[in-house]
């Protein structure tokens, strides 16, 4: 049997940005990306797929069995993650969406979404330790003094250094509120930060010489809450070259991501900066968050990738009563789901990243403003129903390996179990189910999501495959009418049904992604011609599903 | 926070055996166990609590650390397996469904199904060792020599010796007529067993003796196939004290159940008997195959129900944003849909063994045979079904924890990898659809399928939990008439639809597990109050799932 390996579907991803969503006619109309076409983009993300198959998958396994180990009190990584972190800075791949004015590469956030897809699908463990580091440079470079900037930006940038959000603590998880790591300023604009937090991906580790901390702390006399907590730079080693007083005190065992250190920190009166204003390190830090919560999605979207190519091969491969089990109807169906998931997921996820390149670059301020309202109402679908897809395909997959697939040797296991965080951090897919309904759409996003919707109508047109959207299209509406009703009435309702009002737009969602599919096939070509048949086969197998959620959400509105 | 730990539902469990399904009334029907009453049934149950979480619970963390090892060519268990074992022994509990002819305590099948339950709940990994021994046992009685009995039969009912069921070979998983290993008769009447065999649960180990393997092989000149299998009963100690020529050659390593070793063997002319006929080695294990399948979905009721208990625990204890998480309304739904499939499976599970009670034990054949026809068509939606629900249910349970689910220490995550591998053994959720829809609805089985839905229909009286029961009977009965339809234009249909097909008759057995609960709870007693509160959540919120599978089922008719 062959090995559990990665291939990056270079040619669908290609199929989606260049025919699917036209991304380079968008790159025309943003000044700052307006070189890019799309041969140039092609060959970027082949060199992506070409480091991501030859230095990181093969890492995947032996990282995960492995792990990461505290030895006097440093994290060390599994053998070869340090090597693989200089391949990817000496290749430029850490600045790839970082403007060129800070020295980065100036890509769309597109192409680093598609990179991203990549190095999750081959290596989440790994991924973990570059993960946030776009994120943190943002933030710096929003709300970072012009000294702190001066000091950091351009290592970050570059790679050299690498960054970990500590926001965690042990009675402050989905509630941040609750945060009691202090801060006290000096009289020289330091501060000195003391606290502990939990689950600090990549706290510590021996890829880069200095660790960058963020970190969510509170200043004397703070307002309770969330409104109390500011943001600190605390880096692992001061710019004098001494060890901050930073501590790793422990890693945790977890189901997966082995090869990531989720580490338990101390900051024992350690020398820090404040980044943004006090108080507002909440604000500071959200800034970042479309990006990091797309960047979730598409390692669910990345580990159902790696389960269903996997499948595949392996069920052409597998012989059982008298021929290869991919003849086998049950096993044909539970592949084609896969494939038509993660072939609408894609376009979703990359459609996610075009607005946050539109939100970013274009120059006309209302473009800006409704491309970020989009993204706002898509993020948390895509972190949400795009990591459940992940470990539901992962698992759905398993089943297609019968007892191998049980057995850590064949691969699929690990990344059911890599699959499974996903789901948690970053804001819970509770969270973002609440975050979507509640906090946006009951709140001031409702004419953004009609205008989403209104945008979707175009692909309903007179088909089969047109009219699924436009049901779709009308639950949706119909379902956050209800909603809205029952609000009035009864304050909590939207909280029952956020899940499934979520997993309904999911599927929405899903449903114009396999009908702009079908639209943008050219006639003629085999290869396209099958893109259409799995979006085809999503429409009608897959997309039923939507009916339970939209069912439960009204049946909330009617109680 | 407190321990991730079990505590068997007693109360839960004596109310749908004595009230929901009232088994002491069959047990006055059945000669063999008219001596029992609720009480016995009740103190034996009370006991087998105290086994599984004083002694079983504690070792399920540690035994999944440690694992099993396999030392110069033996396999160690975990510490303390082995002590617990003999515990098990010394209270008797191997042989808790054996008849008292044959040395059992002849206690119902119902009552070693709430046994199982309860150990695979507190520890599936140990469990795995005397997972098969009641149903080796019954093999033997029934298609073993008076001699094999003699020397082999009363050991296994004590739990002196233990069993384990060679069938797998590397390139016959689910299709066993591909097994190769080969036995030959010596003039003696012994056999020469050679072959290699994977998967094997407890091939090895150090909880008895003696292991007494039940080997799937095939004789010279046998025709091809599975119509060409034998079984050869193989013991790892002969009669006169020697070793047998039977060889542990690796463990694999698994995504869960490490305390169950998982061997991979090799049988080098190894010394056996015959059980059975030659070729009729599939007849004589399907034999116990019902039973053995009811009890897989009983690990997934177990899962279920120990990642309900302690997720429910958890939510009340966690504090997040000025109280318990179980007052969200998120968290609030998950652990109610959790509660309700918990209590709706277990109705069904212990419905499912009182018809192997009544199969074994009626007194009228005609009433025997129609138990037995039901069981057929239970087994493999209680295996199927169950499994799914238990490991979805895990999956569910996780995320109540939040981060705190992904780290070992807290027991969830275990619970997660555990579940999963029910899915695969005993014959793929897959395999089971086929078995239901295949083989027995669309084969001789229909009309015990329509006799069981005139049972059901009785619970589903003019109410609004009646109405829900009688749409999905209604809903079942047009999926078969549809299949049937289409089963003779397109062989291939019903393969396509199978899964679904299960998954509706998992959820119309629910409904009515649900209408029967509401209908057995006394006026007046606010604990079974709360059983009815719980089943209506169940009626409302997890039932609208059944139509996206009867609508797939109408969806491949109509192609």
């Amino acid at each position: 049997m062959s090995a559990y390996r990665y291939d990056a579907p270079l040619r669908e991803m290609c199929f989606v940005i260049e025919q699917v969503l036209q991304a380079p006619q968008q790159w025309q109309a943003l000044p700052a990306l307006a070189d890019l076409d799309m041969d140039t983009a092609a060959e970027v993300l082949a060199q992506a797929a070409r480091f991501t198959s030859g230095v990181l998958q093969p890492l995947n396994g032996p990282g995960d069995r492995q792990g990461c180990r505290l030895v006097d009190g440093r994290v060390k990584t599994p053998d070869g993650f340090a090597a693989a972190w200089r391949a990817f800075v000496d290749g430029g791949w850490p600045a790839l969406a970082v403007g060129p004015d800070h020295g980065g590469q100036g890509l769309p956030q597109l192409l680093n979404a598609v990179l991203f897809e990549m190095l999750a699908a081959a290596n989440h463990g790994w991924t973990m330790y570059p993960g946030l580091l776009h994120g943190a440079c943002e933030t710096l470079l929003h709300h970072g003094s012009a000294e702190l900037k001066a000091t950091y930006l351009p290592k970050l940038v570059s790679g050299e250094w690498l960054a970990a959000m500590a926001l965690t603590e042990p009675q402050a998880g989905s509630d941040l509120g609750g945060v009691r790591t202090a801060a006290v300023p000096l009289a020289d604009g330091s501060l000195v930060v003391s606290g502990g937090k939990i689950f600090i991906s990549g706290g510590d580790h021996d890829l880069s010489d200095n660790i960058v901390h963020l970190v969510l702390c509170r200043l004397p006399d703070a307002p309770a809450g969330s409104k109390g907590l500011s943001l600190a730079l605390v880096p692992s080693v001061l710019p004098d070259g001494r060890r901050n007083t930073v501590f790793c005190d422990g890693l945790e065992h977890k189901l997966g991501i082995h090869g990531s250190a989720t580490c338990v920190m101390r900051y024992e009166a350690a020398t820090g900066w404040l980044v943004g204003e006090p108080n507002r390190g909440l604000a500071a830090m959200f800034l970042m968050m479309n990006a990091a919560r797309l960047h979730v999605g598409l390692q669910g979207l990345g580990h159902l990738e790696m389960a269903q190519q996997n499948a595949r091969r392996y069920a052409w491969e597998r012989q059982q009563f008298r021929g290869p089990i991919a003849q086998q109807p049950a096993m044909r169906r539970t592949l084609l789901n896969l494939q038509a998931v993660a072939e609408g997921l894609r376009v979703l996820m990359y459609r996610g990243a075009m607005r946050l390149d539109e939100a970013e670059h274009h120059p006309d301020p209302a473009r800006r403003a409704a491309a970020a309202a989009e993204a706002s109402i898509l993020t948390p679908v895509l972190k949400a129903f795009g990591t459940q897809q992940g470990f539901q395909g992962a698992s759905d997959a398993l089943q297609v390996w019968g007892g191998y697939g049980y057995v850590a040797e064949y691969g699929i296991e690990q990344t059911l179990r890599d699959a499974r965080i996903a789901m948690i951090y970053e804001g819970t897919n509770e969270i973002q189910a609440i975050d979507l309904l509640q906090r946006k759409l009951l709140g001031s996003a409702g004419p953004a999501f009609d205008a989403l919707l209104q945008d979707l109508q175009a692909a309903a047109t007179a088909t089969p495959e047109g009219q699924a959207l436009k049901d779709q299209l009308r639950a949706a509406t119909d379902a956050l009418q209800a909603v809205r009703t029952q609000a009035a009435a009864d304050p909590e309702a939207p909280l029952r049904v956020a899940d499934d009002f979520l997993a309904g737009t999911g599927h929405l969602l899903l449903a114009w992604a396999w009908c702009a599919t079908v639209q943008a096939v050219l006639p003629g070509d085999a290869w396209q011609a099958e893109r259409a048949a799995v979006a085809r086969h999503g429409l009608a197998w897959v997309l039923p599903q939507a009916a339970v959620h939209w069912h439960r959400v009204a049946l909330s509105a009617a109680v």
